[in-house]
């Protein structure tokens, strides 16, 4: 595949990761575990605050054709994605802004609007932050918001049994991902939405918060690393494997994959930067949470079940294949430079 | 001077966060108002949860000769420095990391080691965070912790005739850095105390969380960007200015002035990295407070008054001067590149 533009060092983000927090005093009684999707301190019993970090970088998360407004915004929306993911209402956010010397007055300005944009689509304000001068265009949001401990829907809750499910179709970021990065000539009307996709992306955050109040959903990840490695996260945090028989693919991406000869699991499974969610419900659940999404406009698409065995299978005319447990970030080490 | 470490794209810092707030929406009913040292967010009527990010660029805040262990603590202590200036006790953190690609699995280990020396150095964890490739090392520190309401020490509620006092004497960094950034030849005690203010700075945490308690300070900042800046931003938030009489120079910042032919006052005034707290003190309070911070092995150090008109003023030897409002980053233009 040739969707790759986020990379990181030799090491990987995940080695990285793990060598961090190796070195790391981890705090008693952590609300939300390491290695979730945000992090949380308890203020009383009930109540924690929720805390996410997470930082766009000019060489690796905007790719070309994405304004500087988009990147703002963007920066915010991969931030509410998680929270969405969690069940959780962002309320605040601070930035922290590493910029080009070169940028003029103009640009600053869109930035802020992008940024502005971001927190307000979502009912969130941006309260603080910090700039300063840096090579890559970085911008390092960190977003806040009070929660109750109860209603936090982590990662590790799935069951065997359980409904997989995504709240929306996939494949149309990578698709429009290979359009940016190669400048693909593809008919307008299906290059915009391709396109759309990866430059306004949208936060499930209407839809993860109307979830989370039914109390269906056992387990839950956003898809920014993509499909395959979110069920791979969720059946490593919950200790469950995955039975999957239905591809969520989007229907552009799917005349997108025709166009070019692709495969279209690929454009499903290992794409990035989008931000559905992936969640499990429980099986006598389902309806009420279907009907709950719906209130909010939004959908659930069931993809599979929760199995036993800590393993992740595809079912496609009949013949299993395993999922590969990669991700995004995976394809760095033959990634555009 | 020669200090200069710190930039900024042409537009200036001050300027760019102008331009940014100018285009945010402003939340309605903020627990601390936007431009103070950290941001926050109500969670009950009384409690509040205080939040604050900066950013560690490598090419403009790590200066040569320090560790990446050490800048990995230094994100972190310039953070805490803010929560003391607020009399807030920070409780986690969450970073965000941009790294260079460069970068081995041992300094990798190192700016961890740091990280977690910073946070545990002032009874904090790191909870979470986020990494990616960049073309600079940059270490986006986040800080959280729960306090109340009314404890928070603002910029603004200093008043004429206040005491304006230091948690400790100035100019240390600002030699320090010159001998890092210009490799100066001086005597390895008087080297390795000033370099070394530089390299494991403090933050006042102790000194501050002690004299919030007293409920004898009105107004209060730390001094990363220099005392001028500092006393210019309590003038400018709390309406008031300064009378200074005693400029707060370290002995050993002294002596490197002796030996270069530098200018004291500006050493003392103009430096940068600094992480004393300048405050403002209620005269009827003074003593107390002096108790205050002796408990914590710290010192209230006089330096002049709070009076009517918004201009600050250094007198030394029955000579008035203005002390203008220029900062660390006001040395831009002329920095070492």
């Amino acid at each position: 595949m040739a969707v790759r533009l986020r990379k990181q060092t030799e090491l990987g983000e995940r080695k990285i990761i793990e060598t961090i927090r190796h070195h790391l005093a981890i705090m008693p009684k952590m609300p939300v575990p390491f290695g979730d999707d945000v992090s949380a301190i308890e203020i009383h019993d009930a109540d924690v605050v929720v805390l996410k970090t997470d930082m766009l970088v000019g060489k690796t998360d905007v790719p070309p054709g994405m304004s500087l407004r988009q990147a703002g915004r963007k920066a915010v929306v991969m931030n509410v994605s998680d929270f969405a993911a969690k069940g959780v209402k962002p309320s605040v956010a601070l930035v922290s802004l590493g910029l080009p010397r070169n940028l003029k007055q103009k640009d600053i300005v869109e930035l802020a609007k992008g940024l502005n944009a971001g927190a307000r689509g979502y009912d969130c304000y941006i309260v603080g932050g910090d700039t300063g001068e840096s090579s890559d265009l970085i911008v390092s949001v960190s977003l806040f918001g009070p929660a109750k401990r109860d209603e936090l829907v982590l990662r590790s809750g799935a069951r065997p049994g359980d409904i997989a499910a995504v709240t929306g179709p996939f494949g149309k970021t990578a698709a429009g991902l290979k359009i940016l990065l190669n400048n693909l000539q593809v008919r307008p009307n299906l290059r915009k939405i391709l396109v759309e996709s990866v430059l306004t992306p949208q936060a499930r955050l209407k839809e993860g918060l109307v979830l989370s109040r039914t109390r269906s959903v056992t387990a839950s990840i956003d898809s920014s690393d993509g499909l395959a490695w979110s069920l791979h996260e969720l059946s490593h945090a919950s200790d469950v494997g995955f039975s999957i028989d239905a591809l969520p693919l989007a229907e552009e991406a799917e005349r997108f994959a025709g166009l070019y000869g692709l495969d279209t699991a690929e454009l499903a499974l290992y794409g990035g930067e989008e931000y559905e969610l992936v969640l499990t419900v429980k099986p006598e659940c389902w309806e009420k949470a279907q009907q709950a999404i719906a209130t909010v406009g939004g959908t659930l698409i069931p993809i599979g079940k929760v199995t036993a065995k800590e393993r992740l299978v595809l079912t496609t005319e009949g013949r299993s294949h395993m999922i590969e447990p990669k991700g995004y970030e995976h394809f760095k080490s033959d990634s555009v430079r």
